[in-house]
């Protein structure tokens, strides 16, 4: 499964695996939820990477050759697979040669963690 | 209105206001969505400012003295002081001093747009 890949890659997804899932708006998250948090929103911190991960999460198929993404940028090869290399070590795409490209893919549970972390709090009376 | 001072200070909340709302997995986010939202993301890749932010935003009555905010963290007050203008001019809380202290809230509105960011597609096929 490539969840285990995610967690075996130490991933966003640990944010809502392992331990309880965190909610900023439900109760102060621990140091340990802090600091994974703030490692994958660090990864989104740069216009590029934000472009790249929503060029392969909203790509039919839920795939993106790399050969494909290089044209959408004005940028070198090397920088756009630094860029995705960061992606990767987030936890919030995969990769995956075949041949002469790698394939990418987003990973759906990496930003589900994130978007739990930011939704509003289910008790009464936080968030508002 | 809150969101008013928001918009004005280019806060988070524009990423979801004026233009039309980024949905990262929905359809590729433009370069301007992008660098709104990496703006953003990168005022939250640090540890100590997303505890601030969950300690503010999980507060009973959504407000916190800055009083209370030191007490938490093993660090100076000008480091705290740092870490929350940061938080401010992302957009994600406001400050309002009242005499000797400052109250921070969380912003809804900007919390509510990064979430909306990292949702699901709601068209068919996507985010698998």
């Amino acid at each position: 499964m490539s969840n285990q890949r995610v967690v075996a890659a130490g991933g966003a997804a640990e944010v809502g695996a392992g331990c309880e899932p965190a909610v900023l708006r439900e109760q102060p998250v621990t140091e340990a939820q802090a600091a994974e948090l703030a490692r994958v929103f660090k990864a989104l911190g740069d216009p590029v990477r934000v472009r790249l991960l929503s060029l392969i999460a909203s790509h039919d198929g839920g795939e993106v050759c790399v050969c494909e993404l290089s044209g959408a940028f004005d940028l070198t090869g090397p920088t756009i697979s630094h860029h995705l290399k960061v992606l990767r070590e987030a936890g919030l795409v995969t990769g995956e040669r075949r041949g002469t490209w790698v394939y990418y893919r987003a990973i759906p549970e990496a930003l589900a963690a994130l978007a739990e972390a930011l939704r509003p709090a289910t008790v009464a009376g936080a968030g508002a």
